[in-house]
């Protein structure tokens, strides 16, 4: 990769996506004196932090190249910005994270032949595309097993745990019929993520590892530092380091893993990786140094990259669906750090804010 | 006063100004989820991080209708916001801090009248309206005093230290000829200021005595804690209640004060009060458990005060015209927390941004 020169504070930066990561992006980079262009298909909560706001089709090529003469860096907030839009993009200006991570993260096949091949483990799996191949699969990886679409899902949407004597053709269905992996099961312990950063320069730093509870498939706590042995901690480390690594990527970098087994058999196998800032991250704008999102900001800028220093024990909680109507209490309770993403309308399982809570260790 | 039903996130302000302190405000109030709209003669740095931004004028009566049927409370974020665009807004919507103490503060002579009359004392002063009563004022006050325009002064603009010997026809002239009051010479060993806040409930929470270091007129360093008997500091606190109360006051006040004497003879007069966030607050932001820009969104909407734990002991440094040059330094600095207001032009005088950097006690 050819390094583009660094911003300085009065620069324009484009962020593509409206949402809450958008949003607090945008907060990030106007403390930094980053002023952000929110490129969305629709308003959303960054709209209303940011400088300007393009709202347009992914596809629409006038207005990608009106965004792209405006700015000097793009960037996106989620990792379904479809590859012909990075491709475009990452023709005229730097795109961070280059649109081939954001390729190999966008499929779960791709992801794990990739992950497998820098020689970090997985939950083993098989690619199925129809009834047959998802019976066979699961001969090879045994019950119960999860059937997972290869693209677009999120919070538990597109997947769908196969047990023993389930009717094939009716899960196949279920998550829509498209092309898919077939996980075979973990017995994990916990959740963790890995919320990292890796700068133009190649320097990596990376926050303490989360510990994920989900709830409804959707984040419901993260609690930081994770429950772990200090070895496995460091090799978590290192892994999410050596993926950004191998995707020469650039900005923060979000890595779920599974945390298998205890004591001399304690080991990690990589669910997920999000490239992008990531919910267990959210906790760093209250109990870190420096926000995810300021790293972010940083590391996309050419900036040097900010302190990862924890204030002490972290306990994020998502505000989901109704939870926000306690918005008054957590606004009085001492110590509670608040965050409101500004949506009006809280349906069931939407993300409405979080608030996080910071003990002395 | 009648207390207006409370905001809830979602809902919309108003902020009259487009400098640094409304972007810091508007920053604060789209992390509990209000959405701002910035009104100002010109564009400015709020304007990059606000939901709509209004330009227009403030004597601009359509303008300024336009802008109260869109938001729910109007504040502002300097003082110099004419009373008659208050007083037109007050008769819409709340607006808060109150038109009558916006005018209280906005009069130097005024201001010292008031203050006296509620216990609080300034330096001595007398009103000064052309050359004749500056010489006779200076009978009564001595040499030196400092002769201050009535309105519209900030950072040294608008005022004069008149010694023995000077030419009093040039000193007139010098602040510009206008309305005065001279002000008798104060011998302080330091400059102190309170940053509080008063609910519509009446609660007030103040955060700790701040030390202001000033150069050229400017402040250029705010330390935490001052430097001062425990006993003095309880008293600073206890005057910025006072007055707040005494003004009916909803928002955050900043009350800055001279520190006299020392030992049992240490006291304290009051310089001057500003009606909003104040740049010796800034630290708040790193320092302290809720910002002064957070503590005002929630004290203008009816929301619970927040706490004002401090951190520690807290080092606040304005960046000054090429200060901004040292950006990138500060940016790698370990523990420095760079705020930058995004401005372009570094002109000598002009405040680009601060660093905040925090100290065990």
């Amino acid at each position: 990769m050819t390094t583009a020169p660094s911003l300085a504070p009065g620069d324009t930066i484009g962020i593509l996506g409206s949402g809450q990561l958008g949003r607090m992006l945008a907060m990030a980079a106007a403390r930094l004196g980053i002023r952000c262009i929110i490129y969305a298909p629709e308003s959303g909560p960054a709209c209303d932090v940011a400088a300007d706001t393009i709202i347009a089709a992914y596809e629409d090529e006038a207005a990608l190249a009106d965004f792209a003469a405006r700015v000097r860096r793009v960037t996106y907030e989620f990792e379904n910005v479809p590859a012909a839009t990075a491709a475009f993009l990452a023709s005229r200006l730097p795109v961070h994270p280059n649109p081939k991570a954001l390729a190999q993260t966008q499929d779960r096949a791709t992801e794990k032949t990739f992950l497998n091949g820098i020689g970090i483990p997985t939950a083993p799996f098989a690619e199925v595309n129809d009834v047959a191949s998802l019976t066979s699969a699961l001969k090879t990886l045994g019950y119960p097993a999860v059937l997972k679409t290869r693209r677009f899902g999120y919070d538990g949407k597109g997947q769908v745990m196969v047990k023993e004597g389930m009717d094939l053709a009716q899960a196949f269905a279920a998550v829509g019929s498209v092309p898919c992996v077939l996980e075979g099961f973990v017995p994990f312990l916990r959740e963790v993520s890995v919320v990292g950063a890796r700068a133009e320069t190649g320097a990596f730093a990376a926050f303490d590892v989360c510990e994920n509870v989900h709830e409804n498939h959707i984040l419901a706590r993260t609690v930081v530092p994770a429950a772990m042995g200090e070895e496995t901690a460091t090799k978590a480390l290192e892994m999410a380091s050596r993926i950004a690594r191998a995707l020469d990527y650039v900005g923060v970098i979000s890595v779920e893993m599974f945390l298998v087994g205890s004591g001399e058999d304690e080991h990690l196998v990589v669910n997920e990786i999000a490239p992008r800032v990531h919910n267990s991250g959210h906790w760093t704008l209250d109990g870190a140094a420096t926000s995810q999102f300021e790293q972010h900001i940083r590391a996309i800028c050419g900036f040097p990259l900010g302190s990862t220093r924890r204030h002490g024990r972290v306990v994020m909680q998502n505000l989901i669906g109704d939870d926000i109507h306690s918005w008054r209490e957590l606004m009085a309770e001492r110590g509670a750090c608040l965050h409101l993403y500004g949506k009006h309308e809280a349906r069931p399982g939407r993300k409405m804010g979080h608030v996080t809570r910071i003990f002395p260790e």
